[in-house]
């Protein structure tokens, strides 16, 4: 979700319309609406447009599918919630639903793709809306997932002290991507980078453990790479961080294909999006609580200083996010 | 919601998925989903094409955003519920958005006309998605909304015996589109039209009187025209109807311009779309209850009968339904 900017004219057109206390709007991953008997809701809505976040013959429809899932899925995880239902609309361009690819239907192969990525999380399909489109294949998803409420993590809990911290490798993605624009991929270790980029697992269990760790302050999904996301955490909650580049957790492939073909890893862990890793701040005394929570797999890269701003310590001090446009 | 046809295949993926008792997925006005103490979540979600559903040189901004937030709120008042919020997506054409009309930027009239309706039914902005779109204007909704559990008024309620229903004019909106697709309206009577066509009201406080009043059995709301729509409540009820043709009830306003340029006004009222009054049936027993409800508005046109099918009486007997698409 990010409408922040062309939706704040609603903020005074609606001002009147009255939403219960703890309701969370537009600025974070999701939505949260608190319900009756400690429950909140939380829903999240995504856009994919082709030629804008997507190639059409850049993504197999399996995989296409797989992934309009799982970023919204992951939107839930970044909040620690539950996710629970679906919704999807798309507008698909004429002959584009009969067309055959690998003896299957591409609308059976992308809706295989989604719901396979759904099954796996336990998030039933309870609607949707098609459209012919005219030109371009457009697709939206709501998820719906839930959490005890007041419990959702947000972006503007980090504290000045908090460890900064991700729950796996970062730069895969990106480095799939790179490896897809630059032509195709040959060795193993190539391929994985590419499954990296075109399937993204959404950190749903990861998630909701951190949320029942007491002493995680903030928290949200890798969309967008480590320099960009990081950047939304501290302006929400109003401090700074320092990031210890060496410090920032690698695949082996991801070295291994650096390696080979003289790409810088650590920029691509920094400003490299759609990892879909969550990325958090945690008070120091609960960090041990935390990565046993998560069997071992959290990674401190940082912390949060009261002072604003990010800063890189350990290499460049430049690094820039990334952003979905191709 | 319409997509019961390629989202067939997620119902053989999505098996292993449970949810809770009473929820409702595809193939209704909104998905029902059963919360703790007593309330169902209802949701629903409406894609809107630039050149399917509407010409964007048609419809003004304001209109367009006026009626994205409409159609959706309708659904939610089809079964009786409560609008809460509102989540938009919206990917828009190069320089779109900061394009002059009226002195206000496009985005800010579409957003106006969005939030005017929203605060007239307590709906709240929660949240949403923009992006660039590389060619066409594309705008999905999503409304949640709740009913007391149990109590969303479904297509499939309606019993052999009961009265058919609709809760204001129709065809109103039909001739406003005929209006426009034919050239500018001239005279009061036919801006009324348009403005039923361009500015359509969500009977969300009929659908709310109504599902308290026992013995209204199903309901919808009337997006593609009674002929297609009551075909929607007669095959997830089993049984048929038959329509007396003389007992719609038309406006005096399509019932002069009709008479001035020579349209059939009961083809309009059968087979226009786009009315959004709501479409009922109702045990005879209660129909004195039900009219009170409403202050009088309730008009009844048929009767369901168990022998399947749908019968005009009164006039032709081939009349069709309406698509959105142009």
């Amino acid at each position: 979700m990010s409408a922040t900017g062309e939706f704040e004219l609603i903020g005074r057109i609606s001002a009147a319309v009255k939403v219960p206390q703890g309701t969370v709007g537009i600025g974070d991953d999701c939505a949260v609406i608190p319900q009756a008997e400690g429950l909140d809701t939380l829903v999240t809505t995504d856009l994919l447009v082709e030629d804008r976040h997507f190639l059409l013959d850049g993504i197999a429809a399996y995989d296409l599918g797989w992934k309009s899932a799982a970023v919204n899925i992951s939107d839930i995880a970044a909040m620690g919630g539950r996710p629970e239902s679906a919704f999807l609309s798309i507008a698909l361009p004429s002959g584009l639903a009969d067309r055959e690819a690998g003896g299957e239907r591409w609308m059976d192969a992308f809706m295989r793709g989604f719901g396979e990525l759904c099954a796996k999380h336990g998030v039933a399909l309870l609607g949707g809306d098609t459209s012919a489109s005219p030109d371009k294949l457009f697709i939206n998803v709501t998820v719906l997932g839930s959490c005890p409420h007041g419990s959702a993590l947000q972006r503007s809990g980090a504290s000045p002290g908090d460890l900064v911290c991700v729950t796996g490798p970062l730069g895969d993605s990106g480095a799939g991507l790179k490896l897809i624009l630059e032509g195709a991929a040959s060795d193993t270790d190539e391929k994985t980078l590419l499954s990296r980029h075109y399937r993204p697992e959404p950190r749903v269990a990861e998630g909701l453990a951190l949320r029942q760790v007491p002493g995680v302050h903030a928290m949200m999904d890798i969309s967008d790479g480590i320099a960009s996301d990081l950047g939304h955490i501290l302006d929400a909650s109003g401090v700074g961080a320092a990031v210890d580049t060496a410090a920032l957790p690698l695949s082996p492939e991801l070295q291994a294909v650096c390696q080979a073909r003289g790409w810088d890893a650590v920029e691509l862990a920094v400003g490299g999006g759609e990892d879909y890793e969550l990325l958090l701040t945690v008070a120091p005394s609960s960090l041990s609580a935390a990565t046993e929570a998560l069997g071992g797999k959290l990674f401190p890269i940082g912390v949060i200083t009261a002072e604003p701003g990010l800063r890189w310590e350990g290499g460049k001090t430049d690094y820039k996010g990334f952003t979905h446009s191709l």
